[in-house]
């Protein structure tokens, strides 16, 4: 439910790219939005912002940006945030709230108690569950975070950022803004982000591989439109670089998660193996029964 | 390029569910479209068909619907095709064209050779890369096989079942339309399409077991919408009667497509693990490269 305007007149945006270029496209997209400083190093994402009204202000540094915001908000890539936080430490008002959409939060966290717990006081975390395998502003949509999942991760204690911070997504269209730890968000999203990353960028790989080796005389990848090849390679269409910082940054629980899926590929493995179909009927008829709300669902006469 | 009709006149489907009722739409789509027989065990889908005036004669019997027919496509599930061939053989006219929709080849094959060679003429297998985690002729669709890819496999040598059918197909829409072996084409649908399942049933499972032992609060695999996880999941909301049958006709390529997989995967958990975040980021991207025509993508500000 959103009540018109978010709980900030004055936003700040570091980096307007597709996350940042959304999101002020979002703000601006309110009946009563707030006024929007942005930042950026790339002058198409700026042009493009100006001609779409979405910033009202470029500054030249993020501190005057931060400066002028009741909110910041850092969207960059997660290699990035702890540089801004050292420009940044201790220059801003003690009622700033900050937060960034950063995909990985164990080591920020670490970062942040080390170093940054006074010098920038009331910090929490975002992480939209929103984006695209396309990059830059131009890729960008108001409407990108509406129906999505944040996930909020308070790294100082105390204060009405979580409340402040959930009132926010909401009224940018968010449905579910849960708060989580930082151990448990890198959990999380070690599953249901980044292993089907892995799986993605190993598919295509394999598939690349036999093609090459001509395995099988009329195998040509690139045909494949619109199923379930191309539904999951379509995940390895994202940035290489940005994924390669997301794989290392949060590495401890991808490998967790990397090896609990082979096990459970292993499981179906064997059972393809050993089982006849009335058997393997009866597994995957119990392996997907959340799907269908737990009613097991009769065989059509057609196939997918 | 469609010329408005098929090389038949007179087509029977036999089994009018997702996928047959999607031929026949796509049949009575054309400006000169070919009569239609049909036969369904499914009250349902005949009356559907009725209403939609895709299938102009229902009935009682294959035998009754195949032999009024120039071309015979059997829309079954893989596991009937064996006992429609023995209703048919040695009961239709020679110049009578057969071909089915079944995702696997290989035992089909076999078992045309043992047996229906001489019984079932100039047969000529199909696999249209089509259809849609829903079943039965409401979720069918006239435009299913546009710009697909539809494997074609000879099951008998000689005669000009292939040229028809690449015509018939191409009629309806398909874009490619390889002729491979029936060895190849179970290999190739393997990679591009059953391991695909395989790793849905998988992360679906395991996202179903990560949250039962709750291992990250605030984990709830139901709420994601959108992204990758989804993305790879709703592979699993096909029928799981219907790949288990699948699974288990088509094991022998499967496990070897599972375990090429698996090696991809320990390949990039081991990169993940080792690497540095530029090393890395050049794996992925020399990985990646076909997807982007072979030019390397630059870093984004921005995340997906």
């Amino acid at each position: 439910m959103s009540s018109g305007r978010v709980p900030f007149r004055k936003v700040a945006i570091i980096g307007t790219g597709l996350m940042g270029g959304s999101l002020a496209g979002a703000l601006k997209a309110l009946p009563d939005p707030p006024r929007i400083y942005g930042t950026t190093k790339n002058p198409l994402d700026r042009e493009t912002a100006r001609i779409r009204g979405w910033v009202d202000s470029f500054c030249e540094t993020n501190l005057e940006a931060a400066s002028e915001a009741e909110l910041v908000v850092l969207a960059v890539p997660p290699g990035q945030v702890v540089d801004i936080w050292e420009e940044l430490a201790g220059r801003l008002a003690p009622s700033t709230l900050l937060t960034d959409l950063s995909s990985v939060k164990g080591s920020l966290f670490d970062r942040y108690n080390d170093r940054f717990s006074r010098l920038l006081p009331g910090y929490t975390s975002s992480h939209p569950m929103a984006g695209s395998e396309r990059t830059g502003i131009e890729s960008s949509r108001a409407d990108l975070f509406s129906g999505k999942t944040v996930f909020l991760t308070p790294f100082a204690s105390g204060g009405c950022a979580v409340e402040s911070l959930t009132f926010f997504w909401r009224s940018l269209g968010a449905r579910d803004i849960p708060v989580v730890t930082a151990r448990d968000h890198d959990g999380i999203v070690a599953h249901i982000s980044h292993l089907p990353h892995v799986l993605s960028y190993s598919l295509f790989h394999l598939a690349c591989e036999v093609q090459k080796k001509n395995l099988f005389p009329g195998f040509d990848w690139s045909s494949q439109k619109g199923g379930s090849f191309s539904d999951i390679v379509r995940i390895a269409r994202s940035s290489p670089d940005l994924w390669a910082d997301i794989f290392h940054q949060n590495r401890t629980a991808i490998l967790e998660a990397i090896d609990a899926f082979s096990l459970e590929v292993g499981g179906l493995r064997k059972a393809i193996e050993t089982m006849g179909p009335t058997e393997l009927a009866m597994l995957l008829n119990g392996w997907t029964a959340p799907l269908s709300g737990g009613a097991p669902r009769v065989s059509p006469e057609t196939r997918p």
